[in-house]
């Protein structure tokens, strides 16, 4: 004689709820094979038992309970299975990318945010070796000064923060690059470091800000702040007879994609050694 | 003067819907900094762009608007927005390792039907090089014969499955183990083969197979069709003069958890060559 076991059996052996089980019944995907004529009670078989296992298994890899129900109650299910389980594999591997993405861009800005946190040497200036970075830009009109006030160069951040963001790219830190014409620090682009390789590299606001020595001073706050900073670092370069590039660099380490306080903003001056 | 863009501005500007700019107002994350006395329309200031680009990385890395809402609005927030992002990071790390987890367990089921619907060679012995293997097994009363059909044999199938379950291991291929005595086969374990290193390694129940030279012969359906292949494995061994171990392994390639249908199962018989 077959045995049966009731609903609340199943749900133990199986370590699935009973309410799981009842949504199986009412949508065909897994019927109890026997029900009282008395008391209406509902009697699965043993041998329902393995398709639980394969609806778990099937429902642990992401298919939809109609695309296991499809899979179980059809006959020839074997090749429709592998395709199913294919194009499971497939959506795994984008999320699985698409996570190591967030892990990448988190990581780097709690580097960021570690590294503003703990430093506390601003206005000296040292000596940094870095490696070759690229950026994608938007052009400021000549001599901007007062860059966080500007609504223009507000906008045009956020263009470039919405190229990323259509091809996907993790942001990295947003920067200005400047030169000084008769003591006048005049500001050209304003760009945000990009971190991953991507089709964006054929975008035409592109630059490349090449690997070198570089000497470096730290500020906190907006750049409003930031034109003492520029007369140390040109104070040191003389002093010690460095040559330098015209282009400077000012990249934010904590910036507003960290923190909505721009007293919290934390920026270094870079100029490669030439 | 300040610059003030309407809602609707404020939404292509940031790539966002108005809804969601709607919704931060209402929770108190984002507020329309000026509304029109008379129109009782909401307008913001340019300057407000860059919040909800502190709001959007925030979301993308998993935080909810509610922890936003706590670091966006407090002061003392780079500390917090720290450990905050260092927890996400955390979260997503295990996310990734679970998603390897269901990849490598759709390749490994993907890999088998892909074997089982190709394989037709059913009845020819062959000899196959295998690493070793470990499995988890619960024993059998000894001399069972139709194992499909016991009900107590369903069970220990479900236990072994429920185990694997419990320490999170991706399950392998079901399997028996048999020896023949009196030219009766007799099923000693019931098993499944493990494919993930982890805690359960200590786990009492657990055998190896060894590594080495097996002579393999393959058949389809369920271990009540086995008979005839043992005997032609059996034959094959007297006749070539092999030497081998007294233990059977069959191992199924397609098995309940790939398809509900028992004739589609697609077992080998391995026994080591000595």
């Amino acid at each position: 004689m077959k045995k049966y076991i009731s609903i609340g059996e199943m749900s133990k052996i199986n370590n699935i709820s009973i309410q799981a089980l009842r949504h199986y019944d009412k949508i065909g995907l897994l019927k109890p094979s026997y029900i009282d004529e008395n008391s209406k009670y509902r009697y699965y078989a043993i041998d329902q038992i393995p398709y639980v296992d394969v609806i778990k298994s099937l429902k642990y890899m992401g298919l939809s309970l109609e695309e296991i129900r499809s899979i179980v109650l059809e006959s020839e299910s074997l090749e429709e299975l592998l395709i199913k389980l294919e194009e499971q594999k497939n959506l795994i591997d984008k999320k699985i990318k698409e996570l190591k993405n967030i892990k990448s861009a988190l990581s780097y800005k709690i580097h960021n945010i570690k590294e503003g946190i703990t430093r506390k040497d601003f206005g000296s200036v040292y000596v940094k070796r870095m490696e070759e970075r690229k950026y994608v830009y938007i052009p400021l009109e000549n001599g901007k000064n007062d860059l966080t006030n500007d609504d223009s160069v507000i906008l045009a951040l956020r263009n470039v923060g919405l190229i990323l963001e259509k091809e996907n790219i993790i942001e990295g830190c947003i920067g200005v690059t400047s030169v000084i014409e008769e003591n006048k620090i005049i500001y050209e682009d304003i760009f945000i470091l990009i971190e991953e390789i991507s089709s964006i590299y054929n975008h035409k606001n592109i630059k490349v800000i090449p690997s070198g020595e570089y000497l470096c001073v730290l500020y906190r706050g907006v750049e409003t702040n930031s034109e003492n900073y520029y007369k140390k670092l040109l104070k040191f370069i003389e002093e010690n007879n460095y040559k330098v590039d015209d282009k400077y660099y000012e990249i934010s380490l904590i910036s507003g994609i960290a923190t909505v306080n721009p007293d919290d903003y934390i920026v270094e001056i870079q100029i490669l050694i030439t």
